[in-house]
């Protein structure tokens, strides 16, 4: 066994057990980490975020894993820890450049090889583990333990390898009545903690939040409270990939004599891969959406996408009465069971505006008691600390807030080692020394950008914000050797004039102007003759519009 | 007196009260109200909102006022009800174009001239009235009530004309212990109603909350208990024009043995404006930030502007560690006495996460009871129109969802009349029938964009969207007669490549392959050559980025 360690050559050694977050800490979303051990590397998670509208034509975003891709042969796999996008959704666009194997339950398995089907990706090794299964990838052990969230399937890993065992928690709750799928596995966390745990690298979304997040058995009852009330159509708009939910809603519905359809293509994909392992298993066929439209206003329950207000979703296309087949009117009901992310309240807020101007009533969880977090308040975290007891606590999923406040809460349940870490810092953890960060690695994000991956932070994008907010211009001259003008000067300035502003008419007076001002040596030399005309274009735009426009000139030596 | 009305002639008549909203009617912000009598108009309030960053470049929007501009000269004047930037903003970039006079409170009238200074805007002939006052503007009598809010002498007019009389609220709420100024004149209010009022135009932007909307005096008493437990250095953020919040703030800080400082230019303008109408008289003169950097940190108290994120603000650059005085450190603690406005969310969430990271703790009113709102939650709009007892309820302020809520409220109250209203709706006030929408006019918005006023759905400006999304090229030809290429083409691709990026020397060869490849016929023809090379550089961008950019062609031909 070799006792060299991360610190000295970069390779993880035997005695150590690395942590290196590469997305996920001190932000939401886009989750990629990495366990190092006597020159192996495991991966768990590998998600996107959704961009919250910060660059232009940027949708998702994601980890660049650039480190790990340069050790890709000592990578021994992937594990899921759940199906949450911010979990698994940039697998289809980093996979292959892997091609190592992923492990999953069966759910988030179903749900991968879906989404991979749907996006005509090829379909990587899935490697399927049982619910509460172990995984041998030497020279790591890893053993699920079943815990309750908002989807199905969420696992706890335990992580064991010769330096000792980290417990990464994943997404969780402790939800007394999660509706779908087992609960919590208190007997396998309470051994785990028996047997010692060195680490636990746990989930802080809801850290800054007092008491316990609540459960989906009170939601159920509180939705079908509310449903048996109203009168006409009635739409649910939650997470596609919260079964629970869709249980719930669907069966408030059918006590109350409605058909239940589904609106929107992920509850499709995300119903069909819990009914395909095993959940949904008392809910009839959901109605196609030609049939939920021809029944009668009282007798129907849709289930939508959309809760966000995203534009492109069904409940905002029937918000704006554009949808192919649904439509909402007087006496019509929307139900959000749904919380505000931050970022979306804008677009949630002109959903609900059209919703009431059709004439719907909008029901929000603001007014009842129709939502619950599937992440840990204080309380739970607190108890999950009781439980295992670990040595160190390393917070992850979360801004530096709950971060902070995670660590804190961490230290008030008596554990000795708390870091606030960041995506890049390379954490060792030992029994001798708890955890220090030893190193610090490049942890940047990539931007889908069209159909291309690109840095975050390029020069087009970045280029892309400056004209966006400034416009931009291109002249173009012919000139000959000498710098005489030979041909009509052009001009065109995008995002600054209207199509009938006079303006743009002196602009070429301007770039006129400047090739016949220009002295002999300029005129020869291209360079000088650009800038000047660059220069005084921009002056001009400057003055016209109190702007400074990036503006490129063309000059061509005939 | 003429008989004939808006219907038929396009101008007031003398028979009936038009309300004509341009702005602030299903939406938030931006007021401008119109009130029509006899052939002249009154205007209410002319204010601006802040763009949500959907509009790249642009931060300030407003009511376009073309449909008044085009009848100047039968405008009497313009009251503001009080100094909000959305009832008052927009003063300085319209005003000009009016020259009437303008009517406001001491306080309202001292902002205005303030800002307008500041910005080295010609001062308009601002005639104050004093609280509780009367003016009368030829065919209307307008009357002062006196109403609590967020900021001082905040008034409801009652506009008084031959056909009746209508009650503006502006923004109220009924605060109990407003703290600054004097509270709610409810013996005016029971008099107005009981002399009659015809139809009341009221704010609803709380008309979705229950109960009552607190009291400043309750959170001056928490933020004192707040900030006695304070240690380090406290800063404060809150609105600028709350005088009452910065007096609460300054005691709480005062009693606890700090000096008090404020950090931001608006707070200087607001709270001169206040010590100049005499308001904030028992508070001593302010520390300068020289001053307060320089004490020990638990003997200051810092009122900072940037309760909202906005990233130019006093909190936003000392968060960020970017002020060039202050600086705040592990220790330290702000409280952010504010409510998140939709849409700042994320800002907001930046600089508290910044904050957590120099070691602060932050204090939101998530937490501690430490911010009110000033507008009417439901009992308190119940027993407004208990007092008034208005024979129409038009609601205002608020989107639609709450406009929708607080027409339901009102018809609860047993108002008769009460419609649910859009910018533009030219509505009919009449004893006989109620209200009535007559007419629709034109209800645009204006950007500034620059220091241009252009119209929201400019060309320019959705352009620049189109190009944010999706980045735009020019590409420029130097052609003899036949159409023969002879200069170098040159290529320009704003915002979708890197410096670095070689995609770039393909598209010269992709427009040279374009103007190789034309027949006789298209070299000869400006337009279809341009057209040709237009559509095969369009064609590579997308198959190079997923994209389909704006192109523009430069054809100079020699």
């Amino acid at each position: 066994m070799s006792v060299s360690g991360y610190q000295e050559t970069g390779v993880p050694g035997s005695e150590e057990i690395i942590f290196l977050p590469l997305g996920g800490t001190g932000e939401i979303g886009m989750n990629l980490n990495l366990y190092g051990h006597a020159g192996k590397w495991l991966m768990v998670d590998l998600g996107i975020s959704f961009d919250d509208g910060h660059i232009p034509g940027v949708d998702v975003i994601m980890p660049d894993p650039a480190f790990i891709e340069e050790r890709r042969r000592d990578l021994v796999g992937l594990v899921l820890t759940h199906a949450h996008e911010d979990h698994l959704g940039a697998v289809q666009y980093l996979w292959e450049d892997y091609d190592c194997p992923i492990y999953a339950t069966p759910f988030t398995a179903e749900v991968l090889r879906r989404k991979m089907a749907e996006n005509g990706e090829a379909i990587p090794r899935i490697i399927e583990i049982p619910m509460s299964g172990h995984v041998a990838l030497d020279p790591f052990d890893i053993e699920l333990i079943t815990l309750t969230h908002s989807i199905p399937e969420p696992n706890a890993l335990i992580i064991r390898c010769a330096a000792g065992a980290v417990m990464h928690t994943g997404d969780w709750k402790l939800d007394p009545d999660p509706i779908v799928g087992p609960n919590t596995d208190e007997a396998a966390l309470i051994k785990a903690g028996e047997d010692g745990i060195l680490a636990m690298v746990c989930d802080s979304t809801n850290a800054l939040n007092p008491g316990w997040s609540g459960s989906e058995g009170d939601v159920r009852d509180n939705l079908a409270d509310l449903i048996s009330t109203l009168e006409g159509r009635v739409a649910v708009a939650c997470f596609s990939s919260n079964i629970a939910r869709i249980e719930s809603a669907a069966k408030a519905g059918l006590e109350n004599g409605r058909h239940v359809a589904l609106i929107g293509r992920s509850l499709h994909r995300m119903t069909e891969a819990a009914r395909e392992t095993g959940y949904l298993q008392d809910i009839p066929p959901f109605l196609s959406e030609e049939e939920a439209a021809a029944l009668p206003p009282e007798r129907v329950l849709l289930i939508c996408t959309g809760s966000q207000g995203e534009p492109r979703a069904a409940l905002s296309r029937i918000a704006r009465d554009d949808h192919q087949t649904i439509s909402l009117e007087e006496g019509d009901a929307v139900i959000f069971s749904s919380r505000e992310i931050p970022g979306n309240e804008v677009g949630i807020a002109r959903v609900q505006n059209q919703l009431t101007e059709l004439g719907c009533r909008v029901i929000t969880a603001r007014e009842h008691e129709i939502h619950t977090s599937g992440h840990p308040n204080r309380g739970e975290l607190t108890q999950m600390y009781q439980w295992i007891r670990p040595q160190i606590a390393i917070p992850v999923h979360g801004e530096i807030r709950h971060l902070t406040a995670h660590a804190e809460l961490a230290r008030e349940c008596q554990v000795p080692h708390t870091l606030v870490s960041f995506n890049g810092d390379v954490m060792r953890l030992t029994k001798e020394d708890g955890v220090q960060v030893i190193d610090e690695v490049y942890a940047g994000r990539l931007a889908l950008d069209g159909d291309r991956l690109v840095p975050y932070d390029s020069e087009g994008i970045r280029e892309r914000r400056r004209v966006a907010w400034n416009g931009c211009a291109v002249a173009s001259v012919a000139v000959d050797g000498k710098g005489q003008q030979v041909a009509n000067v052009e001009v065109t300035v995008f995002g600054l004039f209207d199509q009938t502003d006079r303006d743009r008419d002196g602009l070429v007076q301007t770039v006129e102007r400047a090739v016949a001002r220009a002295n002999g040596r300029t005129r020869k030399d291209d360079g000088q003759l650009s800038e000047s005309i660059r220069v005084a274009l921009r002056r001009e735009l400057q003055a016209l519009t109190g702007k400074r426009p990036p503006v490129s000139v063309h000059l061509l030596r005939v």
